[in-house]
């Protein structure tokens, strides 16, 4: 595997690896006001990209149709090279460009919301389902990933030769995103026990890094 | 202060708080072949964002011109609510639009680079300068916060009253973003020493939270 240096990736399971790792999605659109980039939530399944809501209301009101880009980016570390230059970060990150859809159906809505909401813990099915009246309200998109691609840079600082020999340090600062211990709304009732998908998810790596990229 | 719902923020000192503590812009510009978004490293000074780089090269000669939209996003915790559509996400957000102009300039490239190569940790002065080559193959964007916006979200979930009675869990999973232990480069000479920018920067929050927001 070359370290180092800025590696694009098209491989599917490399991106889709990326893609599970990564919380949120940052969706930019073009707006008549210029373009627009929002954080949200999203979820992966098959060869598909959702995206939910509000948000996405909001850049459809606006925007010129339903091209958007979804980039998810995950920074693993900052990378101290022995000039600024030559600094980086170590990240992993996909974009994926092309052609939002809504999701018609409650069925499939409510199949495709499962898939948003379970994309950091399944805590759908421990959960009061939406009623149809919720589900009717809720827009949901969709998209291929069909043009996806990846970028990752791990390792090392790449230092010019001649720098090697300077008495300037080089290295690498991880960085590390974990969830912390859970704990209950202040209007939970006494006796609910937590779900053991909130419980298992407390004190785990949120970016667990996959040999596959 | 209001606590749970999405709350819009436009104070100034609101704003370069979140810009301050984060990490990675994610830059969004128009093309020909549609909305890109891309991740960038990003520095702060007065009433400016400053970008910097190769990615911004990209994008330039893929865009029609310099209107951007920079968003900056800090995920502080997964709000699990009794009912899946009431889940949500605690954030920071900060979105800038407008135009990113080129600084022109020797002098005022290098000091902007260094607003960017600092902005996680003050490792310019330790490192070896850049040269006059070396900043004139380097491309500096600058844009004003004028119009910039910021969104928070923070504590509890808000569920429907009716559902306060049920047998389903609510709460938060705080997401914590911290910086690991610093390991030096493996082409390293013996004897050089860890700057302490670098060495103060491992084990700390990278994320802090501020009352401010």
């Amino acid at each position: 595997m070359k370290r180092g240096a800025d590696r694009a990736v098209y491989d599917r399971e490399a991106i889709r690896s990326i893609l599970d790792a990564g919380i949120i999605a940052h969706v930019g659109a073009a707006t008549e006001d210029g373009p627009i980039v929002l954080p949200m939530v999203y979820g992966v399944r098959h060869d598909e990209l959702l995206l939910h809501g509000s948000v996405a209301n909001a850049m459809m009101r606006a925007g010129r149709g339903f091209d958007v880009c979804v980039t998810v980016t995950i920074v693993d570390g900052l990378v101290v090279a022995r000039t600024p230059l030559h600094n980086s970060m170590n990240y992993r990150s996909v974009v994926v460009r092309g052609t939002a859809t809504v999701i018609a159906g409650t069925d499939e809505k409510a199949a495709a919301l499962q898939v948003i909401n379970d994309h950091i813990a399944p805590i759908w099915d421990t959960a009061r389902p939406p009623s149809d009246i919720d589900l009717k309200q809720t827009m949901v998109l969709t998209m291929p990933l069909t043009e996806s691609s990846a970028k990752v840079r791990d390792g090392d600082p790449i230092d010019e030769p001649e720098d090697l020999e300077l008495d300037h340090w080089a290295g690498v600062v991880p960085l590390v995103t974990a969830w912390g211990a859970p704990y209950p709304a202040a209007d939970l009732r006494d006796g609910v026990a937590m779900p053991a998908a909130v419980e298992a998810l407390g004190g785990t790596n949120a970016h667990p890094l996959d040999d596959s990229v």
